[in-house]
């Protein structure tokens, strides 16, 4: 957990801004690079150079689809940060959610800037390097909306908008070239639980200055209309506690959605009842919520799970992780029975408050039967307006880009699809074809009054992370565990004398992940003379290159193996010489 | 493919038809158990005795989840069948999808009885024995929706319904206790494009003779409303050729859905385009169907692939597999830039005339990226009405409870969730619910007039086919696989003298899966030198028990790679003796 005291070294906005009108003369072009974030989830990551001065935009991981078995995390590839170290004046971060800071624990060894965000933004981004031991070692910048910094030729803006997680921003990033604006995540939420709504007016007014290009989010193009402020999950939220007063109330939500967990506490406290937070990240993140001051407890009623005997089932709420079935989240826990603390019944009532993020569809409905199973009473947002998206629906991007009056324009964030989706609406809203570009992650985009083009590549592409492995697992070693899930292995194993080149001992067979070895001692027993068989041959021909036995060995396995079985496992011969 | 002859054993409805007003003495009980099809999606088959007859319902295939790397397919347990085989009087389909008939080839292997079915549903099944070479061990007995067959003590009865494929039948079961009506998988379409709507006034004489139990499908029970007709996706694709007289248009669609590949050809030859079959099971499938008299279509208007040079794109419609974005499929291939006969680009229309199955939307969404990065416009159900379900939503289903009136009800096919919220639909058709069970796989329900109960468990569960293996891959394999998948394997492998107990060559260090072993070599060294030292520690202390050694070795390993990199590959030690 983070301190107690704010420990950010707070620089106040320094400098006066860089003027918004673009001047006359126009000495130099900017180079915006996605390094992550375009035609995938998760991920962000934007390069912005300018002359000899480079700041990062979000610095985010995603997560692994089922190519890539065993790898925990995924973050850019910035060998062209690395390469450029020198010029790097800071990571500008937009909000604290994991798909742009979470990148940060493992590009900040490697790439050392200072960091600059919102408070509860870097209130995240503080615990997770507290967790990687890097705190001491790293440079966190506070500014609040509003704020201008000067980070070499660069002016950087930070502009207040919704979104699911509190203190989110979009950022204004200008030089005697113009101005880029990166909308990051954002919604319109004309109404929000706490603090304002997003300053509309200073994209207008940025619009009129002059926007050079707009870089915007995507994730939600594909849906028509606005998205609905976080207020109306409150009243449904409401009608919910009124409706069920003799059930305990177990709701599932994001984490970071610390409004989202402030309407559940008004309420519970409004109708009688504890709170409990349950999982790692819920606790964690609602702490470092409340003592950045964005929530608001009244006091003695958040308790500790254990502290729930004491109270009635009907007195407690529960707020817990797992929305998104993860198998080891509390919410999968208790619906599996092996959660300590809490043993789902009839007498209890789960929502879940959350969409289910594509990908997760199958966790969602494993936990959904099992939680009915138990006879509990289950919502979710297909029977109740239990969830609101975070993201601007087509209306509110096509807002946005009026507002912001861009001469380019640049869709990130999301699927290809989304992507060109929101393409669709920027010509709707009279941005010409030529004037926007679907950029490819490594392409760097030339940006300047009369240029806007993609020029050139940068190294760029995945790095993957396994335990506390970065970059060790690539594509040879996946290509080998998507085969060993597959099909399993096959080792077999000789003692050659060198000398005489006689078998000392072996060929043994030993397989795993193959089939089941008792039912198929036949099996094994028929390779164990094949693979004997074939290494005799090649050693009474007089073969001695060893790669050239294996191979043989190999060849002759296989063919048998799937001649007889229709299936591949990875063979893999052992030559022990002595 | 089917020969040309309908080589069926064909079987004239034989004896009259067991009255099917309930008599007034009943010495006997039904006993039904599903053996699949309950709880998940996939694998119907459910087991129906009456003294000393049985017959089945269904006999289908289901597909592995991500927790069975290398399965291809999932059949039920059939070793109740297998210890009753003598007692088996036949099999009874109820349509020819793959969850309801794809087992037959491995399940006639063990228990062969005589398969009953509708012409379509017989000419698919066919072809499966065909390639499995067992069509002529086989016996095929062809009905028609109407007819009545005796099969020991029952009556079973084929009772015309509509569904995304021809030919399918709901069965009225009847012996001297009762009739239990088994829905199948059905939906009513009032316009169905070929053959009748479902026959509803059958459902309603049976509800007035007396249903003893109902078991109905449940996939669309948390749907409102009604399923539209096949006809409204007419529309929509007419409106498609119109509009689009200069495109190629590729649809991909269900194979087995030959009303909407009968309606893309009839479009296709309205406005003067040739069709394209692409995608091996849409070949198979569309010429049975046209062999068995379930499409019509207009001499020449179907062309191979390799014709379409002689005709300009505009005059092309490609109907393909693919819609469930399969990565091996025709319209994954396309997208891929992997298919040689078919370049996708800006003057082709995809139409994706599916709607994607839970599961499968990583895989569907990653192949409509590729498709619009090819300038190819793209239609899919989420932006035209070009997909309508097959089964029944909320509404079907209680007019179907309605007319049926049936003492005691049990959901079938569907996930828990379905099931359950078909329980809610009865009771508000006035089922008691102490008259509805949601069964599990393998339990027995004992049905009678006055008996409603689930009395014994009998062997049941998965049995997995990899390859040719049909039962060889379990739990114990599967959990390897995993493990390999996580994290790879790292063997080690020593020689050593059985007399002196020295160690005469290794211990060698090998993996597959883990890290690159280039970069890693120094942690390699690493790895051998704590083998080798604990293995010479082993011998020095007087171990001779080879098992004991090697757990030795592998625990020294296990614990430190994990200290070092947070990772558990499986450690596998190997010792040669000589």
């Amino acid at each position: 957990m983070a301190k107690n005291n704010n420990n950010f070294n707070y620089k106040a906005p320094k400098n006066k801004p860089a003027k918004n009108k673009a001047p006359m003369k126009k000495l130099s072009k900017f180079k915006v690079i996605p390094l992550g974030g375009l035609g995938e989830i998760g991920k962000n990551m934007t390069v912005v150079e300018y002359e000899d001065d480079i700041i990062v935009v979000d610095c985010g991981v995603g997560f692994p689809d089922d190519s890539m078995p065993g790898v925990d995390l995924v973050i850019p590839d910035i060998t062209y940060l690395e390469e450029n170290a020198d010029r790097m004046r800071g990571f500008v971060l937009t909000h604290g959610h994991e798909d742009h800071i979470g990148a940060l624990p493992y590009v900040l060894r490697m790439v050392n800037a200072p960091v600059y965000g919102t408070l509860l933004t870097l209130g995240i981004v503080e615990s997770k390097l507290e967790e990687h031991g890097l705190v001491s070692s790293c440079t966190l910048n506070q500014v609040n909306a509003g704020d201008k910094i000067k980070l070499g030729k660069f002016t950087v803006e930070f502009i207040h908008v919704n979104h699911s997680i509190a203190d989110a921003c979009a950022l204004a990033i200008t030089t005697e070239a113009g101005t880029l604006l990166f909308t990051g995540d954002f919604k319109i939420d004309l109404t929000p639980i706490q603090g304002e709504p997003m300053n509309l007016t200073r994209f207008g007014e940025l619009g009129k200055e002059g926007v050079l290009a707009l870089f915007m989010e995507s994730t939600n193009a594909e849906r028509a209309g606005y998205t609905m402020s976080e207020r109306t999950v409150g009243k449904s939220l409401s009608e919910i506690f009124v409706s069920n007063p003799d059930k305990r109330i177990i709701i599932a939500t994001f984490s970071s959605n610390v409004h989202r967990v402030q309407q559940i506490i008004n309420f519970s406290h409004k109708y009688g009842r504890k709170v409990v937070l349950s999982g790692r990240s819920m606790v964690s993140i609602i702490n470092a919520a409340v003592k950045y001051g964005y929530m608001d407890i009244p006091e003695g009623t958040i308790i500790d799970i254990n502290d729930t005997k004491r109270f009635k089932p009907s007195e407690i709420t529960i707020v817990t992780t797992g929305s998104q079935g993860e198998p080891m989240s509390a919410l999968s826990r208790m619906a599996l029975s092996e959660h300590t603390k809490v043993t789902l019944g009839p007498d209890d009532l789960v929502v879940i408050s959350a969409s289910t993020i594509p990908g997760n569809e199958k966790d969602v409905t494993k936990i959904t039967n099992e939680i009915l199973k138990k006879g509990v009473t289950l919502l979710n947002d297909e029977v109740a307006d239990v969830h609101v998206s975070g993201h601007a629906c087509a209306e509110e991007l096509k807002l946005i880009m009026l507002l912001a009056k861009p001469k380019y324009f640049v869709p990130m964030h999301g699927e290809y699809r989304h992507m060109k989706r929101n393409c669709m609406l920027a010509q709707d809203m009279g941005i010409p074809s030529e004037n926007m570009m679907i950029s490819e992650i490594g392409s760097v985009i030339e940006i300047g009054e009369d240029v806007f083009r993609s020029i050139e590549k940068v190294p760029s592409g995945k790095v993957l992370i396994d335990g506390l492995g970065v970059g060790d697992v690539g594509s040879v070693v996946l290509r080998d565990r998507r085969h060993l899930a597959e099909d399993g292995i096959i080792i077999v194993v000789a003692t050659v004398d060198e000398d005489t080149m006689q078998i000392l001992s072996g060929p043994d067979i030993i397989s795993r992940g193959f089939v089941y070895v008792k039912e198929s001692e036949e099996l094994m027993e028929e390779l164990r003379k094949k693979a004997h068989e074939t290494l005799e041959r090649c050693l009474w021909d007089g073969m001695t290159e060893w790669n050239l036995i294996k191979g043989k060995v190999k060849d002759t396995l296989t063919n048998y193996i799937f001649s007889i079985s229709k299936r591949k496992p990875m063979i893999l011969p052992i030559i022990m010489e002595l």
